[in-house]
């Protein structure tokens, strides 16, 4: 629970148009209620276009603190939404930085969220 | 380079049987003469079988410092050497640890060689 919850940068695989994997560093926020995964993307970046293309990804976090600890995450692309006023980007830079800021690529903001199918977690004693 | 140099636990992203992706932690060694990636791994393991089935990876080195910082190398896994010394788990154990020990699991280390033929990195101003 503590690494869904920490405000760690997560790394996001997703899939090429190929097939291939690709994974990139994302911000992402829990919602317990819902037991689903939010990121903020925008919809000029290829991934916007991958996940539409094939919705399976996975998420993988490390502890910072102890990186043989780890939380992977791994399922489907369930909604895309636009966030035209930016407000998912403005609660991750607030869950990630303390602070938020205008978004000024609102425009093409998008909320992805995803749902877990899978957890593996892995938590060795140190 | 510094990305590659550093001892930095990377996402490893593999491709399952059913084509969807999933993300690890490894450690890694990039070999510069030869401009390869080298893992060690176990035959054990799934991503063992898994990237015999297809060959395709992605490794995400994220800046523990920086985590807007990465780099993100494309590939495929171009060779699997029986590792029954565990002579590259112990250089990796020496890279990442400062101090080898024996490797009990030596008769199942494997070294899995990455070609890389992508790489993607970000640098942004801090």
């Amino acid at each position: 629970m503590d690494l869904l919850e920490r405000p760690i940068v997560a790394a996001f695989a997703t899939l090429r148009p190929s097939g291939a994997p690709q994974a990139h560093p994302m911000w992402f926020v829990w919602e317990p209620d819902e037991e689903v995964i939010r990121l903020t993307h925008t919809s000029e970046r290829h991934n916007y276009r991958y996940v539409q293309r094939d919705a399976r990804v996975a998420l993988l976090i490390i502890d910072p603190d102890f990186p043989y600890r780890y939380l992977q995450l791994r399922g489907s692309v369930i909604d895309i939404q636009k966030d035209p006023e930016g407000a998912l980007y403005q609660r991750l830079q607030l869950r990630y930085r303390g602070t938020s800021s205008e978004v000024a690529d609102r425009a093409v903001r998008v909320a992805l969220t995803i749902q877990p199918s899978t957890f593996v977690g892995r938590n060795p004693r140190r």
